[in-house]
Protein backbone atom coordinates (compact mmCIF):
# COMPACT_ATOMS: atom_id res chain seq x y z
CA UNK A 1 0.00 0.00 0.00
CA UNK A 2 1.08 2.95 -0.98
CA UNK A 3 0.76 6.70 1.08
CA UNK A 4 1.82 10.12 -0.48
CA UNK A 5 1.69 12.96 2.42
CA UNK A 6 1.43 16.76 1.31
CA UNK A 7 2.75 18.94 3.79
CA UNK A 8 4.36 22.21 4.53
CA UNK A 9 6.72 20.53 7.30
CA UNK A 10 7.88 17.20 5.30
CA UNK A 11 10.40 17.37 8.13
CA UNK A 12 8.03 17.10 10.97
CA UNK A 13 7.12 13.78 9.79
CA UNK A 14 11.07 12.16 9.33
CA UNK A 15 11.12 10.61 12.55
CA UNK A 16 7.78 8.63 12.83
CA UNK A 17 8.05 7.07 9.49
CA UNK A 18 11.51 5.87 10.34
CA UNK A 19 10.79 3.81 13.52
CA UNK A 20 8.59 0.73 14.80
CA UNK A 21 6.58 -0.85 12.45
CA UNK A 22 6.14 1.89 9.91
CA UNK A 23 9.86 1.18 9.16
CA UNK A 24 9.85 -2.54 9.54
CA UNK A 25 6.83 -2.32 6.98
CA UNK A 26 8.84 -0.14 4.47
CA UNK A 27 11.56 -2.52 4.90
CA UNK A 28 9.79 -5.66 4.13
CA UNK A 29 8.31 -3.27 0.97
CA UNK A 30 4.66 -4.00 2.79
CA UNK A 31 4.03 -0.34 2.54
CA UNK A 32 5.47 3.19 0.61
CA UNK A 33 5.25 5.99 2.45
CA UNK A 34 5.91 9.42 0.63
CA UNK A 35 6.20 12.71 2.14
CA UNK A 36 5.63 15.36 -0.36
CA UNK A 37 7.00 19.47 0.10
CA UNK A 38 3.96 21.48 -0.53
CA UNK A 39 6.37 24.24 -0.84
CA UNK A 40 8.16 22.94 -4.35
CA UNK A 41 4.99 22.99 -5.80
CA UNK A 42 4.43 26.73 -5.46
CA UNK A 43 5.22 28.86 -8.52
CA UNK A 44 6.21 31.99 -6.32
CA UNK A 45 9.72 32.94 -6.08
CA UNK A 46 9.18 33.09 -2.52
CA UNK A 47 8.24 29.51 -2.26
CA UNK A 48 4.87 30.72 -0.47
CA UNK A 49 1.80 28.68 -0.13
CA UNK A 50 -0.46 30.47 1.43
CA UNK A 51 -2.14 34.14 1.61
CA UNK A 52 -5.23 36.56 3.33
CA UNK A 53 -8.76 35.15 3.71
CA UNK A 54 -10.99 36.73 1.30
CA UNK A 55 -13.50 38.32 3.36
CA UNK A 56 -10.90 39.31 6.01
CA UNK A 57 -10.13 37.31 9.47
CA UNK A 58 -7.61 36.21 11.11
CA UNK A 59 -5.15 33.49 10.00
CA UNK A 60 -4.27 32.96 6.41
CA UNK A 61 -5.13 30.28 4.35
CA UNK A 62 -3.59 27.62 1.99
CA UNK A 63 -4.01 28.25 -1.54
CA UNK A 64 -5.17 25.88 -4.12
CA UNK A 65 -3.09 26.18 -6.81
CA UNK A 66 0.31 23.81 -5.11
CA UNK A 67 -2.07 21.56 -4.03
CA UNK A 68 -3.84 21.46 -7.12
CA UNK A 69 -0.24 20.98 -9.12
CA UNK A 70 1.20 18.18 -6.54
CA UNK A 71 -1.85 16.30 -6.16
CA UNK A 72 -2.35 16.89 -10.26
CA UNK A 73 1.56 15.68 -10.71
CA UNK A 74 0.86 12.47 -8.35
CA UNK A 75 -2.27 11.45 -10.17
CA UNK A 76 -1.02 11.44 -14.01
CA UNK A 77 1.08 8.74 -12.01
CA UNK A 78 -1.38 6.37 -11.21
CA UNK A 79 -4.39 6.28 -9.82
CA UNK A 80 -5.53 6.89 -6.64
CA UNK A 81 -8.54 5.05 -4.34
CA UNK A 82 -8.67 8.19 -1.77
CA UNK A 83 -7.38 11.83 -1.43
CA UNK A 84 -8.02 12.37 2.26
CA UNK A 85 -7.90 15.83 3.85
CA UNK A 86 -7.21 15.63 7.83
CA UNK A 87 -9.76 18.23 9.28
CA UNK A 88 -11.50 18.67 12.71
CA UNK A 89 -14.87 18.92 10.66
CA UNK A 90 -13.88 15.48 8.80
CA UNK A 91 -16.08 12.09 9.94
CA UNK A 92 -14.14 10.69 12.86
CA UNK A 93 -11.77 8.30 12.39
CA UNK A 94 -12.34 4.70 13.85
CA UNK A 95 -11.10 0.92 13.65
CA UNK A 96 -13.75 0.17 11.32
CA UNK A 97 -12.44 3.45 8.76
CA UNK A 98 -8.80 1.88 9.43
CA UNK A 99 -10.02 -1.58 8.45
CA UNK A 100 -11.36 -0.47 5.30
CA UNK A 101 -8.56 1.72 4.29
CA UNK A 102 -6.30 -1.13 4.54
CA UNK A 103 -7.92 -3.11 1.63
CA UNK A 104 -6.96 0.40 -0.76
CA UNK A 105 -3.76 0.67 -2.61
CA UNK A 106 -2.92 4.24 -3.33
CA UNK A 107 -4.02 7.00 -0.82
CA UNK A 108 -2.93 11.00 -0.83
CA UNK A 109 -3.30 12.70 2.71
CA UNK A 110 -3.48 16.10 2.46
CA UNK A 111 -2.18 18.16 5.86
CA UNK A 112 -3.85 21.08 6.21
CA UNK A 113 -1.94 23.92 8.50
CA UNK A 114 -2.36 27.63 9.75
CA UNK A 115 -6.22 28.85 9.33
CA UNK A 116 -7.51 26.07 6.71
CA UNK A 117 -7.22 25.10 3.19
CA UNK A 118 -9.51 26.83 0.47
CA UNK A 119 -12.29 25.23 0.14
CA UNK A 120 -12.47 24.74 -3.71
CA UNK A 121 -9.44 21.94 -2.76
CA UNK A 122 -11.88 20.54 -0.90
CA UNK A 123 -14.71 20.60 -3.18
CA UNK A 124 -12.61 19.35 -6.19
CA UNK A 125 -9.98 17.21 -5.40
CA UNK A 126 -10.46 15.76 -1.90
CA UNK A 127 -12.80 12.36 -2.00
CA UNK A 128 -12.89 11.84 2.38
CA UNK A 129 -12.54 14.51 5.10
CA UNK A 130 -11.06 12.53 8.60
CA UNK A 131 -10.95 13.77 11.93
CA UNK A 132 -8.82 11.83 14.77
CA UNK A 133 -10.92 13.64 17.45
CA UNK A 134 -12.25 16.57 18.95
CA UNK A 135 -9.46 18.91 19.10
CA UNK A 136 -7.51 21.04 17.98
CA UNK A 137 -3.93 20.70 16.73
CA UNK A 138 -1.53 22.89 14.81
CA UNK A 139 -1.62 20.91 11.83
CA UNK A 140 -2.76 17.60 9.86
CA UNK A 141 0.75 16.44 10.08
CA UNK A 142 0.43 14.09 13.48
CA UNK A 143 -2.93 12.94 12.23
CA UNK A 144 -1.87 12.07 8.76
CA UNK A 145 0.79 9.64 10.74
CA UNK A 146 -1.94 8.45 13.18
CA UNK A 147 -3.98 6.93 10.03
CA UNK A 148 -1.16 6.02 8.25
CA UNK A 149 0.04 3.79 11.68
CA UNK A 150 -3.25 2.69 12.63
CA UNK A 151 -3.90 1.12 8.65
CA UNK A 152 -0.03 -0.03 8.18
CA UNK A 153 -0.59 -2.61 10.96
CA UNK A 154 -3.46 -4.28 9.73
CA UNK A 155 -1.50 -4.88 6.73
CA UNK A 156 -0.68 -8.61 5.74
CA UNK A 157 2.74 -9.68 7.17
CA UNK A 158 3.00 -6.09 9.21
CA UNK A 159 2.74 -7.61 12.38
CA UNK A 160 5.29 -10.43 13.00
CA UNK A 161 2.20 -12.21 15.41
CA UNK A 162 -0.76 -12.33 13.26
CA UNK A 163 -3.14 -12.64 15.86
CA UNK A 164 -1.88 -9.50 17.75
CA UNK A 165 -3.96 -7.06 15.54
CA UNK A 166 -6.84 -9.21 15.26
CA UNK A 167 -6.99 -9.37 19.48
CA UNK A 168 -6.53 -5.50 19.76
CA UNK A 169 -9.19 -3.21 21.63
CA UNK A 170 -11.69 -2.27 19.25
CA UNK A 171 -11.40 -5.06 16.83
CA UNK A 172 -13.80 -6.86 18.94
CA UNK A 173 -16.50 -5.13 21.05
CA UNK A 174 -14.96 -5.53 24.75
CA UNK A 175 -11.96 -3.37 25.83
CA UNK A 176 -8.83 -5.74 26.91
CA UNK A 177 -8.49 -7.09 30.11
CA UNK A 178 -5.44 -5.94 32.36
CA UNK A 179 -2.19 -7.86 31.87
CA UNK A 180 0.58 -8.14 34.03
CA UNK A 181 4.62 -9.79 33.54
CA UNK A 182 7.02 -10.39 35.93
CA UNK A 183 7.59 -10.09 38.92
CA UNK A 184 4.16 -11.80 40.59
CA UNK A 185 5.05 -9.58 43.10
CA UNK A 186 5.79 -6.12 43.11
CA UNK A 187 6.47 -4.28 46.68
CA UNK A 188 3.53 -6.15 47.68
CA UNK A 189 1.41 -5.58 44.83
CA UNK A 190 0.82 -9.12 43.49
CA UNK A 191 -0.52 -10.32 40.18
CA UNK A 192 -3.97 -12.02 40.25
CA UNK A 193 -3.84 -15.87 41.21
CA UNK A 194 -5.70 -17.03 38.61
CA UNK A 195 -3.43 -15.71 35.95
CA UNK A 196 -0.82 -18.24 37.86
CA UNK A 197 -2.96 -21.33 38.06
CA UNK A 198 -2.15 -22.91 34.77
CA UNK A 199 -5.57 -23.59 33.86
CA UNK A 200 -6.10 -21.98 30.81
CA UNK A 201 -10.21 -22.23 31.21
CA UNK A 202 -10.45 -20.38 34.08
CA UNK A 203 -7.87 -17.46 32.79
CA UNK A 204 -10.15 -17.06 29.82
CA UNK A 205 -12.95 -17.11 31.90
CA UNK A 206 -11.31 -14.73 34.08
CA UNK A 207 -10.15 -12.55 31.01
CA UNK A 208 -13.26 -12.39 29.26
CA UNK A 209 -15.04 -10.91 32.50
CA UNK A 210 -12.82 -8.38 33.40
CA UNK A 211 -13.06 -7.38 29.64
CA UNK A 212 -16.66 -7.34 30.09
CA UNK A 213 -16.26 -5.12 33.31
CA UNK A 214 -13.45 -2.90 32.29
CA UNK A 215 -16.03 -2.02 28.97
CA UNK A 216 -19.27 -1.56 31.10
CA UNK A 217 -17.13 0.49 33.68
CA UNK A 218 -15.30 2.71 30.97
CA UNK A 219 -17.16 2.15 28.01
CA UNK A 220 -20.82 1.26 28.01
CA UNK A 221 -21.45 2.85 24.37
CA UNK A 222 -19.06 0.28 22.83
CA UNK A 223 -21.81 -2.81 24.16
CA UNK A 224 -25.46 -1.41 22.98
CA UNK B 1 4.41 24.13 31.27
CA UNK B 2 6.70 20.55 31.11
CA UNK B 3 6.37 17.63 29.88
CA UNK B 4 8.31 14.49 30.88
CA UNK B 5 7.18 11.70 27.97
CA UNK B 6 8.56 7.93 28.77
CA UNK B 7 9.31 5.87 26.03
CA UNK B 8 10.90 2.85 24.19
CA UNK B 9 10.87 4.66 20.79
CA UNK B 10 12.35 8.56 21.97
CA UNK B 11 13.60 8.65 18.35
CA UNK B 12 10.50 8.26 17.26
CA UNK B 13 9.46 11.73 19.00
CA UNK B 14 12.16 13.87 17.57
CA UNK B 15 10.95 15.43 14.85
CA UNK B 16 7.44 16.21 16.19
CA UNK B 17 8.72 18.00 18.94
CA UNK B 18 11.49 19.97 16.60
CA UNK B 19 9.28 21.76 14.67
CA UNK B 20 6.34 24.30 14.08
CA UNK B 21 4.27 25.34 17.24
CA UNK B 22 6.43 23.08 19.77
CA UNK B 23 9.42 23.83 18.49
CA UNK B 24 8.62 27.75 18.74
CA UNK B 25 6.70 26.99 22.34
CA UNK B 26 10.38 25.28 23.68
CA UNK B 27 12.57 28.25 22.00
CA UNK B 28 10.68 30.98 23.57
CA UNK B 29 10.61 28.99 27.10
CA UNK B 30 6.84 28.67 27.19
CA UNK B 31 7.15 24.88 27.20
CA UNK B 32 9.60 22.22 28.02
CA UNK B 33 9.48 18.80 26.48
CA UNK B 34 11.64 16.15 28.10
CA UNK B 35 11.62 12.46 26.19
CA UNK B 36 13.09 9.67 28.50
CA UNK B 37 14.23 6.45 27.28
CA UNK B 38 12.99 3.88 29.48
CA UNK B 39 15.55 0.65 28.38
CA UNK B 40 18.27 3.80 30.70
CA UNK B 41 15.92 2.47 33.31
CA UNK B 42 16.24 -1.26 32.59
CA UNK B 43 18.24 -3.04 36.04
CA UNK B 44 18.80 -6.11 33.27
CA UNK B 45 21.82 -6.34 31.25
CA UNK B 46 19.78 -7.01 27.89
CA UNK B 47 18.36 -3.17 28.90
CA UNK B 48 14.81 -5.50 28.47
CA UNK B 49 11.97 -4.01 29.57
CA UNK B 50 9.27 -6.29 28.81
CA UNK B 51 8.42 -9.79 29.06
CA UNK B 52 5.86 -12.68 28.51
CA UNK B 53 2.23 -12.14 30.10
CA UNK B 54 1.29 -13.96 33.16
CA UNK B 55 -1.62 -16.81 31.89
CA UNK B 56 -0.04 -16.80 28.77
CA UNK B 57 -1.67 -15.35 25.39
CA UNK B 58 0.23 -13.56 22.36
CA UNK B 59 2.17 -10.11 22.96
CA UNK B 60 4.64 -8.85 25.48
CA UNK B 61 3.89 -6.69 28.50
CA UNK B 62 6.02 -3.73 29.39
CA UNK B 63 7.22 -4.02 33.32
CA UNK B 64 6.45 -2.59 36.17
CA UNK B 65 9.96 -1.88 37.02
CA UNK B 66 11.63 0.03 34.47
CA UNK B 67 8.67 2.46 34.73
CA UNK B 68 8.57 2.80 37.94
CA UNK B 69 12.61 4.08 38.42
CA UNK B 70 11.67 6.60 36.36
CA UNK B 71 8.89 7.45 37.37
CA UNK B 72 10.47 8.06 40.94
CA UNK B 73 13.59 9.97 39.39
CA UNK B 74 11.50 12.53 38.20
CA UNK B 75 8.49 12.44 41.23
CA UNK B 76 11.91 13.32 43.74
CA UNK B 77 13.29 16.12 41.20
CA UNK B 78 9.83 17.88 41.18
CA UNK B 79 5.93 17.46 41.82
CA UNK B 80 3.76 16.18 39.01
CA UNK B 81 0.28 17.33 38.20
CA UNK B 82 -0.60 14.27 36.43
CA UNK B 83 0.45 11.02 35.22
CA UNK B 84 -1.09 9.91 32.59
CA UNK B 85 -1.43 6.86 30.48
CA UNK B 86 -2.29 6.90 26.42
CA UNK B 87 -4.33 3.69 26.35
CA UNK B 88 -7.11 3.00 23.86
CA UNK B 89 -9.18 2.11 27.04
CA UNK B 90 -8.98 5.54 28.21
CA UNK B 91 -11.29 8.54 28.37
CA UNK B 92 -11.50 10.22 24.92
CA UNK B 93 -9.53 13.07 24.30
CA UNK B 94 -11.09 16.30 23.83
CA UNK B 95 -11.12 19.68 23.39
CA UNK B 96 -11.95 20.47 27.26
CA UNK B 97 -9.18 18.37 28.25
CA UNK B 98 -7.01 19.51 26.24
CA UNK B 99 -8.07 23.10 27.61
CA UNK B 100 -7.56 21.86 31.55
CA UNK B 101 -4.76 20.02 31.31
CA UNK B 102 -2.81 23.65 29.59
CA UNK B 103 -3.63 25.04 33.21
CA UNK B 104 -1.24 21.92 34.85
CA UNK B 105 2.62 22.88 35.19
CA UNK B 106 4.69 19.34 35.40
CA UNK B 107 2.97 16.40 33.45
CA UNK B 108 4.02 12.78 33.02
CA UNK B 109 3.13 10.82 29.78
CA UNK B 110 3.68 7.19 29.57
CA UNK B 111 3.94 5.67 26.26
CA UNK B 112 2.57 2.05 26.11
CA UNK B 113 3.65 -0.24 23.13
CA UNK B 114 3.43 -4.61 22.78
CA UNK B 115 0.25 -5.68 23.99
CA UNK B 116 -0.07 -3.50 26.95
CA UNK B 117 1.65 -2.17 30.17
CA UNK B 118 1.54 -4.33 33.45
CA UNK B 119 -1.65 -3.38 35.42
CA UNK B 120 0.28 -2.36 38.28
CA UNK B 121 1.73 0.62 36.49
CA UNK B 122 -1.84 1.83 35.96
CA UNK B 123 -3.16 1.25 39.09
CA UNK B 124 0.47 2.83 41.41
CA UNK B 125 1.40 5.42 39.42
CA UNK B 126 -1.16 6.40 36.39
CA UNK B 127 -3.42 9.82 37.43
CA UNK B 128 -5.73 9.75 34.20
CA UNK B 129 -5.80 7.23 31.44
CA UNK B 130 -6.11 9.02 27.77
CA UNK B 131 -7.34 7.62 24.50
CA UNK B 132 -7.31 10.11 21.80
CA UNK B 133 -9.88 7.91 19.79
CA UNK B 134 -11.51 4.42 18.96
CA UNK B 135 -8.70 3.26 16.67
CA UNK B 136 -5.42 0.87 17.86
CA UNK B 137 -2.35 1.92 17.02
CA UNK B 138 1.34 0.58 17.25
CA UNK B 139 2.42 2.85 20.26
CA UNK B 140 1.55 5.43 22.70
CA UNK B 141 4.19 7.98 21.45
CA UNK B 142 2.16 9.87 18.39
CA UNK B 143 -1.02 9.96 21.01
CA UNK B 144 1.57 11.62 23.22
CA UNK B 145 2.45 14.20 20.43
CA UNK B 146 -0.76 15.01 20.15
CA UNK B 147 -1.73 15.34 23.51
CA UNK B 148 1.71 17.56 23.56
CA UNK B 149 0.84 19.62 20.18
CA UNK B 150 -3.44 20.44 21.45
CA UNK B 151 -1.97 21.90 24.91
CA UNK B 152 0.84 23.37 23.71
CA UNK B 153 -0.88 25.78 21.54
CA UNK B 154 -3.13 26.60 24.16
CA UNK B 155 -0.28 28.16 26.24
CA UNK B 156 -0.66 32.00 26.10
CA UNK B 157 2.01 33.30 23.82
CA UNK B 158 2.81 30.41 21.87
CA UNK B 159 0.38 31.28 19.09
CA UNK B 160 1.48 34.48 17.46
CA UNK B 161 -2.10 35.78 16.95
CA UNK B 162 -3.50 35.73 20.26
CA UNK B 163 -7.21 35.10 18.50
CA UNK B 164 -6.75 32.21 16.42
CA UNK B 165 -6.80 29.35 19.35
CA UNK B 166 -10.04 30.88 20.51
CA UNK B 167 -11.55 30.61 16.82
CA UNK B 168 -10.66 27.42 15.69
CA UNK B 169 -13.37 24.87 15.59
CA UNK B 170 -14.47 22.76 18.83
CA UNK B 171 -13.80 26.02 21.26
CA UNK B 172 -16.99 27.37 20.22
CA UNK B 173 -20.15 25.04 19.34
CA UNK B 174 -19.94 25.47 16.06
CA UNK B 175 -17.41 23.66 13.21
CA UNK B 176 -15.81 26.65 10.87
CA UNK B 177 -17.10 28.45 7.93
CA UNK B 178 -15.43 27.57 4.50
CA UNK B 179 -12.16 29.62 3.81
CA UNK B 180 -10.82 30.68 0.62
CA UNK B 181 -7.91 32.61 -0.75
CA UNK B 182 -6.50 33.89 -3.80
CA UNK B 183 -6.95 33.48 -6.88
CA UNK B 184 -10.73 34.59 -6.70
CA UNK B 185 -11.23 32.27 -10.02
CA UNK B 186 -9.36 29.15 -10.28
CA UNK B 187 -9.98 27.32 -13.66
CA UNK B 188 -13.86 28.68 -13.26
CA UNK B 189 -14.29 27.81 -9.32
CA UNK B 190 -15.00 30.91 -7.88
CA UNK B 191 -15.27 32.18 -4.08
CA UNK B 192 -18.24 32.91 -3.16
CA UNK B 193 -19.36 36.18 -4.47
CA UNK B 194 -19.84 37.88 -0.49
CA UNK B 195 -16.43 37.08 0.77
CA UNK B 196 -15.11 39.60 -2.16
CA UNK B 197 -18.30 42.46 -1.31
CA UNK B 198 -16.20 44.63 1.51
CA UNK B 199 -19.74 44.44 3.19
CA UNK B 200 -18.57 43.00 6.88
CA UNK B 201 -21.87 42.71 8.11
CA UNK B 202 -22.74 40.93 5.11
CA UNK B 203 -19.74 38.54 5.33
CA UNK B 204 -19.57 37.73 9.00
CA UNK B 205 -23.91 36.73 8.86
CA UNK B 206 -22.73 34.21 5.66
CA UNK B 207 -20.26 32.93 7.89
CA UNK B 208 -21.81 32.07 10.84
CA UNK B 209 -24.50 30.28 8.48
CA UNK B 210 -21.95 28.11 6.39
CA UNK B 211 -21.42 27.23 10.25
CA UNK B 212 -23.96 26.49 11.55
CA UNK B 213 -25.14 24.43 8.22
CA UNK B 214 -21.91 22.56 8.02
CA UNK B 215 -22.14 21.32 11.84
CA UNK B 216 -25.94 20.62 11.61
CA UNK B 217 -24.70 18.59 8.32
CA UNK B 218 -21.66 17.04 9.96
CA UNK B 219 -22.02 17.31 13.55
CA UNK B 220 -25.42 17.45 14.60
CA UNK B 221 -24.48 16.34 17.52
CA UNK B 222 -22.22 19.31 18.71
CA UNK B 223 -25.65 21.23 18.67
CA UNK B 224 -27.32 19.23 21.40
Amino acid sequence: MRFDIITVLPGLLESPFAHSILQRAQNKGLSEIYVHNLRDYSSNKHKSVDDYPYGGGSGMVMQIEPFAACIEKLKAERDYDEIIFMTPDGETFNQEIANGLSLKKNVIILCGHYKGIDQRIRDVYVTREISIGDYVLSGGELPAAIIVDAVVRLLPGVLSDETSALSDSFQGDLLDAPVYSRPADWRGHKVPEVLLSGNQAKIEQWRYEQSLERTQKRRPDLLE
